[in-house]
Parts: structure tokens; C-alpha cells; sequence
């Protein structure tokens, strides 16, 4: 199949949708663009049967049904909680794979659910007309929403009914889901393999990762009968073959306006990046001094690091002027559009201008809000109980709607449980936090101002970090006594980050006032009206921003141009040979070690595919023309990362596990006949 | 004395000087504008007597004359070597001050020089007559110069003739200067209180900072007689006076285009900043790990942080969006001002435009830039030596003009002592740095990346790293021989380090040449049009870039608005005692916390103007408009970091030492009664 080629010029056209970009609803895919484009029909069928065969699993993942007997495809980092979860002291599956020998081997995951969209209905008339005039809107559409779902699901266990709000609200859909939550572990490899390359690798290619697993459906424990699944391609993909991606993306900002992505480009994305990459640095020292250092810093520092890298990606992308470009070229022609229309234009007035002031804004009042009250204390758990104690017990005696939002009836039982539980404690890393926290915060804030002044009195940031360690807040008793004694406790309490919090607390509430009222509110209130206007005038025509529901996103099996340097679309089995080091994180397990001669080496192990994915596609699948399974997507280059704000055909790349290689090793490596016969539907 | 006050409009207007900026030369001072706004007259007189009592100090300082028998005003930052160099087992200057109780106790400070300007006479028609038509234009250039200091200076050794490039070569001008080289320290306080702040105030205010010191001119062991001094102000200076700073700036880059701002903005600054702010990290935690890793880290970390601050402050200069704009505006208006011009215009073509296509080259070349050429080795001893080991020896073997330019023959000389020299090595430090390096390359060209795998190969960067530790570099000795053994020896050598330089070199030398090319050669070229472009139109109405040469700034002593908060001009003694929490770096020596009672609080102690100054102004005399000094520069604030693009007369702030506070102190803390005579000229 030959794909054609979108001249240049396209590229700074001013339609809202270019090139392959778009996270398509199923009830509004872009199928005659698709045939004229690629001369594929994506006909109401194959919709069905894509959608059938697709399935959100967990609270972040995506998947698919691909045998007649509910087996799904997913990735090993999607059911990592559940492979831990089937773990002994003797079978640590994590460490080995996860091989049952039969059916009835298959492991249930504990708490994991499956879910399968089934309608999509569109309700937008019933809540407008319930919103029409309500005194209270947010109170009249919940409400709206709440008899919706209640009526569509009808307390039927087995189903899920939500009304999800599309274009911003511009539609209202009713979307019912096949609930599934008996899921059971059917094959894992060793994390090795599933994560080799590690955080390292991670947002790059070439890549040479099995990040797969196999899950299955199970109701009055015996498999579900699925007869919607997807075929099973055990061939290599080809290069610019057609590509879709059927699955959840979380969320994106695409309608961002051009003064927002400047504020980020220029405010937001460096302090982050900049206090990220200290801390990132003084935690990796930290983590070498001493077994149990590296222990403390382990899941923590991963966090930060993913987050650094997340963000810089998101940073890179902004620097590309060729997309800013396209962006500014849009943005002028959507202004012109509602300029046009009089109505429209009165009715918002200039949101574009109101967003223009807040970014100037930022650059007074983002630092005060990071640092005394968005990031203050740095994630240190001695700050956070003592600010939770501290702000609960005086919030919790306002009537509800006064209270600072973490404070709602519903979140304050989770923190009462939060506080009193038993946690795993690490002084010294606590340590390093409070002192890099207040060490940034006097930094940031200029050692002479007032906010610096308060915080630290006569103290450097690691004299009182040190006196802070005093404080008792690591003991979960003396937390809930302090809880139920209320504000008279607080107040009565000569514990060192409790006293901290009393003394500062007035400011850092002021600081996130300020940044609310002056950054948060206007910015709302813009968006709002720019959303609005987008759908007045752009419709359906545009697909909406992603929404963690089924999304349907078309592409090709295509590797990208780095600034000059070809990357190639594929990996190969043996290039993981070439890769593997022996040093963390590219070690092989001894059984792919011992497997190397008996593996095809020309086997396409990972690829790239230019289709629009972002967080929540993890374990989508990757189909052909003909809707067979050609792969499994797991990650997006460091350009996908820009995916955020625009879709940029250029150089944003899914990065795909393929099925080729999935079969080969669990025929060579693993030795599933049973699976592969399942799979290839014999 | 009442300040007008510029209508805001003007800020946005495109004349090149505004506000209270620039940098001017002695014979070209805008002395009628200072008269139309200030009512105050600068005139011949006033001038020359400033020129004759303002002196550079030693490398890159500046000074000023303040009695009659040669006594020079400074900072104690820019004389600290010569207290060090002073020091002895039983008399540490640095900790205790140095009060010499007579005259004849003054101490030689070894290899200082100071230098007074006593002429400046214009040389342009020289220089171009001689390189007009000429073959080698910079040679001929070179050969012009020296034969016009030489013959102006006729080897007097007291004087020190130079040929000055103004404008970027529109000017040249002969400077000639009486030169001063017996320099003996004549008061010195406390570093704890020369340097009350540390790093940590570093660039902010307010501040409480006594940076000062006094030095003598001796000349046949006998102090100089130097009846043009400045007269000394032992009255606070007064909110809202005009103020005149004298120094010697270093360097600026206010031509650059606003492409050129948004590359640093967006490429240069963050890559820098982001790769020092890991290391900050790393590093800081590294120092608390043992009394020996502090040692270790001392003098490096400070280095680190100095760095990281001062381009974190012109990182956010450049994110002002009222001084883009202005730079905007006068960009166009410089364009359209070429344009009108048409021989100008065609002689020059669009260097604007090239500069725009250098930017968006940075984007895929800055990178590798980096990490294989630039920082590569990131500081390491053992890599910094093993390059020019073999480098070196390869390089000397070609015609000089063929070679890297950093191996010329007189660089080779320096090269050839400095390896073959003892240093104290520190291992630890080294082989955190070496991973660091490592570890960002992988990172920052991605670890599939050739480059990558060609420096670690098989190994992760903690592991090579290990394995290079066991380089004998260290060893002068060793270093000494494969010097002398030449290319065969270096060849021969199975030292990991010069192994891994013998693999990699290529390689970085290929990201340095391609660097070279398509972005240091292009952004000279265009450089160059647009500077000769900017004389042709706007001449000596505007100031040149700084130069390391004598210049005077008009401005007036005033605070700022910071984002919305008022920064007064003033601290005052009182306010010391207040920030002295006993905790580095705010601890006071025992003579300061003694002295508490006896000082009148109501001295200022620091203050801000609003001066156009910037590095090399350290130890630049502010005077009133009666040629009174009346402080010290010592720093200047954040916002003053972006004067190397810019004068923003909004932020931008010089931080001066009284000379109120420094004849306090030394009344009364020190009891210098002869020092304070002298300056009082009593």
C-alpha cells in the first residue's frame, strides 16, 4: 500500500485537523478523509467489531480482546500491581514470568476490572434542557447527569453508565460500558525483558522491549465467551503500511492558546524543570551512599525522573517553531472566524487578551505559590501530615462549601484514615527533602524577603530541617490524637513541624489566593469562553480533546526525521542481543540469554507508527486494514510528549511491541504452544 | 534634587540609549543630555579629574583614588588573593581583617598592578589606512596596532599603551594608561563580614555587606602623591541623588538580534541551566557526605552555584516581555533604517535572516555540541588531561595555522608546564563528575543514539566510570612521558582514559566542526554586517559595548518595583544584626557582635542605583553630582544579569557599599583613626 504524501504547505493550513493527526470518538471517525487518504474503508462493521474488541482495563490502561475465549492483550506495566500481587516468597513472577501450565493455572488480579464500551447515545439536549435557566448550573447538570446514568444502568451490576462531557460541553454522551471483574493473569514474561531498557529507554527509540501480558475475562469462573475479538497478525508489519490505534487516551490541552503554551514554554515548564533536575541530581547521590539510601530514594526517584523527562519532552516540543507557527496560524484564523460572527464575538469578548494578562502575571506570582504552597515541604511526609492536621482541623469546622476543595466531606474521610494508618517512614530521605525544599524556597524567594524570613527565622535550611526531625508526626498514634483533639490539640502542640505550619500557614494560604484569584479563576473563565466559541464555530468537525473513553486514532508504521538523523520505523529480535550489556538496565533473563540461536533474528521487535496516542493508550492495539493486531503500543517517543498541545506528524511517534515478536517468543523463549494456537485462532 | 521621571511611552521608543543607560567612554559622555534632565553640569573638568582618580585593579577590577597620597578604594573580593597571598600560620588576614597600626605596616600584594588612564586619542584613520586593500586584513590590522603602541608607549614601563575596537571595529582608539605596580594592601576586614551573605545573597538585595579594602600606591617605597583624587562622603547618600560609576566594565552583547535573545532563551540558557542544576544537586549532597567530600566540593560547588544563578538571572531578563518588545521595535526600526539605505542595504543583505536560520540549527546541533566537545569530560581532571595529551600531541605535529586553536605555539608552551605540574587530585569528585558526564550524554543524545553507544559501549556510566578511575593520569610523571613519547607513546598506551579519548575523538571532533560551521562561523558573519550596519547609521550617538575599558554610567540612587513589591534603595547598620542568625552564611566576627551598641544604627550600609554596570565594575567609586564617593559598587542585582543584553531602567540595579558605613566601621568597629583622617582630607 502506498501512502501518500501531504505537500509542505499543508502543514501551516488552518483546518483544526491535519495529517494523521486526531483522537476520534467511534460515533465520529473521519472515514471518507481515511479512504480518500489511504483508499481504506473503515466501514460501520469494522467500527463495531474494533470497538467490540476493545477494552479499558485498570484505572489507566487500555487492551484488547484477541481470542474467541476473552484472552486480552495488554502491557506488562498495565498489570505490574497484579503480578506483585500473585507473588510469594517462592514464586516471584516478577523476577521469573508468570508461565501457567493450563488454563486453570491463571491467576486472579485482585480488584482489576475490564471494561467494554457497548452504546454511545448522545444526551446533550436532556442536560441542556435541565441547565436551561438553573439558578445553580453545576448543581442542575450533575444532577442531570447523576438520573442519566442512573436510568441507562438501572443498577444492572455488570454494566457502567457515565455521561462524559465532550468539546468542553459542547455534547453530552451517554456511554454504557460491559463491566468485567473476575480478570485473571494468563502470561507474563520476566520484568527483565518486559522492562528492558528501563527508565533509560524510556520516551526513546530504537527500543528492544517485550512489554506485553496476557489477562483473561472470566464470569462464574469460566472464560468469557468473546466472539467479537481481533484477529492475531504473527507477520512483521511493513514499513508505511496503514496503521489504527483503538483505545483510552487520559487527557490533552490542545485548545491551549498561543499565550498559554508561552507561558508554559517560559514560566512553567523551566522552574519545574530546573527544581526537577536539582533534585534529581541530589537524589541520585543520595541513593549512593548506602544500601539503605538506595533503597529509600527507589520508587521516589523513578517518579521524579519519569516526570523530568515527561516534562522536558513537553518542553522541547514547544521550542519547535514550525509547530508554534502552525499554532499562531490557527489561532488567527479561529479569531477571524468568531470575529465574523457578531453575536459570538460580543457574547465572549477578547479571552485571548485575558490569557495574554495572566501569563504576564505569572511571572510575579508562580514562584510565592510554588514554593510556599503548591510544592511546600517538597513531598517530605512530616510536612504534609502536619499541614493535613494543621488545615483539617480548622477546615473541617466550616460549613462544607468554605472549605479549601481537599477539605469536602468525602475527602476528609480518607485523610482521617491517611493519618491514622501505619506508613513506612525514611528520616533521612524526609531530611533531604525539607532541606532542599526550604534551601529553594529562600533561593527562589530572595534570602532577604519576608517569606524567606518567616520560614527560616534565625535557621539555615539544614539547621531547621534538622529541628524539624524532632517532630513526633512519623508516629501515626500521636497523628490521630492531634486529629481528634481538633484545633485545641493543634494549637496546645510543641511539635516542631506542627508549630512550622501554624506560624506560616496564613501566608502560604494568602500566596495560593493570590495565584487563584489572579492565574487559576481568569484562566478557567477564558478557557471556557474559548471552548465555546471553538465549538460554535469549528462543531464535530474537530475530534474533541481526549477524555479517558474509547478513542479511534489512524496512522502508518512510520519512523521519523530527528533533526537531520533517519530514524528507522523498526527494531529487531536481534538487536536486543546487541543491547543487552549485562548492566542495569539492559540485562537479559538466562532464558532470553540461552534463547539467542533459536530466535529469528529478523523478527520486528518494537516500531514506531505515526498515530496520535498519549497516556491511557498504554496496551491499545495496533491494527491493519484487514483489523488484525499488528502490535501493542507501550510508549511514545520524547516528540509524543508535545502530543499535550499538538499533534506534530513530523516527528511524533507511538512505539509499538509488535505481535510478530510476541508470538516468536512465546513459541521459542517461552514454549506456549497452547497460547499461540489460542492466539492464531487454530 | 528632584528626578524626572521618563513618561512610560518612552520605554517603547526605538533611539538606541534610554532611560539612564549606557556605558559611556570618557571623551564621548553625553554630558548635555544629564544637564537637559538632571540640571547638573558634567563638565571637562568634572571628567577629567574622575578619569584621573578611577583605576583598574589587577585582572578584571576597578577602583577609584581617595586621598592624596595614593590611597585606592575597592572590594575586598577583588583583593583577596593578596590577603591570602599576606597570610600566615599565626596571622590569617582573611579570617581576622588586616589593620596595619602604621603606614609602614602596609603589605605588597605580589603581581598586582593598578592602571590610571590618562589619554584616549583616535587611531581609526591609521588602522584603516593600513588594512585598506590589504591581502590578510587581520594581520594587517594586528601589524597596524602594534606599531601604534609601540611607538606611543617607546618602552616606558610605566605606561601601558592600547589599541581599543569600539563598535565592534567602527572605532579604534588609543588608550594609554599610567601604570602602577607596587600595590600594598592597606585595610582589609573580616571575609565574615566582607562577604556577609555568601553566596546565598549573592545578586540580591537587600544586603548588609561591608566589600571593601583599601590599597596604596608606592613608587620607589614611597606613596605615590596623587593630588587628582576623589574627595570622600561620610554623609548617607540621599533617595532619588544622581550617581556616577566610573569602572571598568568587562563585556556586553547588546547588538545581539532577537533571534539571537530567543535562542539563548529558549536552546542555550535552559541546556545550561537544567545540566548545572542537576549538578548543583548531585554535588551539594556529595558535600555533606564526609568532612573530605566537603573539602572536595569547596571551591568547585561555588563555582557551580555562581554560574547557575548568574545565567538563571538573565534567563528570566529575557523572559520580560515589555524589554522584548522594546528590542523588537528597535530592531525594526534599525531595518528599516538599512533599508532605506540602499548601498548599506545591498552591501550587507539580510543577517537577520541568517541569524533566524542559526537558531532553529541549534535545536538538532547544541546538543551534541555539548556533550561530545564542549562540556565534554564535564570538568574531570583525568578526561581534561587525557584530551590534551592526545590531542595535543597530534596537533603540534601540523603547520600552527592548521590546528585546533587552542594548541598555538604559545598555548602549547602553557600546555606542556600544566600537564607536566602537581595538582591535588580528588578522586572522589572526579568520578562523580565522570558519571555525570556519562550519564547526560546517554540522556541528551538518547541511549540508542551512535554516539552513545560508541562512548559506553557494553557499559552503564557508573560502570565506565569505575573502569577509568584506574587511569594513572593523575600522576604528573606519567603525563610528563606520553607528552614527551608523542603520538607513538600516546598510541601505545593502555590507559582506559586515554583509550576512551582515542576512541571518541573523532567523533568530537566532527560535532565541533559541524558546530563550527553551521553556527559559530554564520552567527560571526552576520555579527560583523550588522555591527558595521549599526555605526554606518547611529555612530558614536550610541555607546559601545563594553570593552574591559575605563567608561562612565549616569543613573540615581533608587530601589525598585519587583513584581508589584517596593525594593527599598536602603539597608542600614541596624539591619545587619537583624539578619545575623549565627548560621553560615550570616555569622558575624567577634568584633562585629561587640560593636553592636556603639554604631548608630541609622548608617546606610548598602544601597542600589540604577547604573548601567556589569561585570568588571566590582570596586567602581559612586559619586554625587559634587564628585564626592559616596560607595563602592559590589554587585548588582538579579534583574542587572540581563545587562549583557540590555539596560532595563525599570529592575536593573548596581549594589553599592557606602562610604558612610565604611568610615563607621572603621571609626568604630576598627578604630582607625588615621585611615579615617586621611579620607575625611583632614
Amino acid at each position: 500500500m502506498k501512502r501518500f504524501i501531504a505537500p509542505a504547505a499543508l502543514l501551516l493550513a488552518c483546518s483544526p485537523s491535519l495529517a494523521d493527526e486526531g483522537m476520534w470518538t467511534f460515533d465520529n471517525f473521519p472515514a471518507q478523509t481515511v479512504k480518500a487518504k489511504y483508499g481504506v474503508t473503515i466501514d460501520q462493521n469494522w467500527r463495531d467489531t474494533v470497538m467490540a474488541a476493545s477494552a479499558k482495563l485498570g484505572a489507566g490502561c487500555s487492551s484488547s480482546i484477541v481470542s474467541p475465549n476473552g484472552l486480552v492483550l495488554t502491557n506488562h506495566h498495565c498489570v505490574r500491581s497484579c503480578i506483585q500481587a500473585n507473588s510469594t516468597a517462592v514464586a516471584d513472577y516478577v523476577q521469573d514470568g508468570f508461565l501457567p501450565a493450563k488454563r486453570e493455572d491463571e491467576k486472579r488480579c485482585p480488584g482489576m476490572a475490564v471494561e467494554i464500551l457497548t452504546s454511545i447515545s448522545d444526551v446533550t439536549q436532556v442536560v441542556n434542557a435541565a441547565t436551561q435557566g438553573a439558578a445553580e448550573y453545576l448543581k442542575a447538570r450533575e444532577g442531570a447527569i447523576a438520573a442519566i446514568e442512573k436510568e441507562a444502568c438501572d443498577s444492572k451490576e455488570a454494566l457502567r453508565c457515565q455521561v462524559t462531557a465532550l468539546y468542553q460541553g459542547g455534547q453530552f454522551k451517554l456511554y454504557t460500558y460491559r463491566r468485567y471483574s473476575d480478570v485473571r493473569l494468563a502470561f507474563a514474561p520476566e520484568k527483565r525483558i518486559a522492562f528492558f531498557g528501563g527508565d533509560t529507554d524510556n520516551f526513546t527509540f530504537p527500543r528492544h522491549t517485550l512489554d506485553f501480558a496476557l489477562v483473561r475475562l472470566y464470569e462464574n469462573d469460566k472464560p468469557v465467551k468473546t466472539p467479537q475479538h481481533l484477529r492475531w497478525s504473527a507477520a512483521n508489519p511493513a514499513v508505511n503500511e496503514i496503521a489504527f490505534v483503538s483505545g483510552n487516551p487520559a487527557s490533552t490541552s490542545r485548545l491551549m492558546t498561543v499565550s498559554e503554551l508561552e507561558g508554559l514554554r517560559d514560566i512553567i515548564l523551566p522552574n519545574t524543570l530546573l527544581t526537577l533536575s536539582e533534585l534529581r541530581g541530589t537524589l541520585t547521590q543520595f541513593g549512593t551512599e548506602s544500601p539503605d539510601h538506595a533503597r529509600q530514594i527507589n520508587n521516589y526517584l523513578f517518579g521524579i525522573e519519569n516526570r523530568f523527562k515527561a516534562y522536558r519532552g513537553r518542553f522541547d516540543a514547544l521550542l519547535d517553531p514550525v509547530m508554534m507557527a502552525r499554532k499562531r496560524a490557527a489561532e488567527a484564523d479561529f479569531k477571524a472566524k468568531v470575529k465574523a460572527n457578531t453575536d459570538l464575538a460580543a457574547s465572549i469578548g477578547d479571552p485571548w487578551a485575558e490569557l495574554e494578562k495572566v501569563q504576564t502575571q505569572r511571572l510575579a506570582l508562580e514562584k510565592p505559590y510554588l514554593w510556599l504552597e503548591a510544592r511546600a515541604g517538597y513531598d517530605s511526609d512530616l510536612f504534609e501530615y502536619a499541614r493535613a492536621i494543621v488545615r483539617g482541623t480548622i477546615e473541617r469546622e466550616k460549613p462544607e462549601k468554605e472549605r479549601l476543595r481537599e477539605f469536602s466531606d468525602a475527602r476528609l474521610e480518607g485523610l482521617k484514615s491517611f493519618l491514622s494508618r501505619e506508613r513506612v517512614f525514611y528520616a533521612d530521605l524526609d531530611r533531604v527533602l525539607l532541606t532542599f525544599w526550604l534551601s529553594k524556597l529562600r533561593e527562589n524567594l530572595t534570602p532577604g524577603s519576608q517569606a524567606a524570613t518567616l520560614f527560616l527565622g534565625k535557621e539555615s535550611p539544614e539547621s531547621l530541617a534538622g529541628k524539624l526531625m524532632q517532630s513526633r508526626l512519623a508516629d501515626p498514634a500521636y497523628r490521630k490524637a492531634l486529629w481528634e483533639g481538633g484545633r485545641k490539640a493543634v494549637d496546645a502542640s510543641d511539635d516542631p513541624m506542627i508549630r512550622l505550619v501554624l506560624l506560616t500557614d496564613a501566608a502560604s494560604r494568602a500566596a495560593r489566593k493570590t495565584y487563584e484569584d489572579q492565574i487559576t479563576a481568569p484562566t478557567e473563565r477564558a478557557e471556557e469562553k474559548i471552548a465555546k466559541a471553538r465549538f460554535a464555530i469549528y462543531g464535530t468537525s474537530d475530534y474533541p480533546d481526549a477524555t479517558q473513553t474509547p478513542r479511534l486514532s489512524y496512522g502508518a508504521v512510520e519512523g521519523w526525521n530527528e533533526f537531520g538523523t533517519e530514524i528507522a520505523s523498526f527494531t529487531y529480535l536481534q538487536g536486543l542481543y546487541a543491547r543487552a550489556t549485562g548492566k542495569t538496565p539492559y540485562v537479559l533473563s538466562e532464558r532470553w540469554s540461552m534463547a539467542e540461536k533459536k530466535l529469528r533474528p529478523g523478527v520486528v521487535f518494537n516500531f514506531t507508527t505515526s498515530n496520535d496516542v498519549t497516556g491511557g493508550n498504554s496496551g491499545s492495539p495496533v491494527l491493519n486494514a484487514r483489523r488484525e493486531v499488528i502490535g501493542v503500543i507501550f510508549d511514545g517517543n520524547a516528540a509524543s510528549l508535545g502530543g499535550d498541545y499538538w499533534y506534530d506528524g513530523r516527528r511524533n511517534r507511538a512505539i509499538a511491541l509488535s505481535t510478530a515478536a510476541i508470538t516468536e517468543a512465546l513459541k521459542t523463549v517461552y514454549h506456549q504452544e497452547a497460547l499461540v494456537k489460542e492466539l492464531m485462532g487454530k
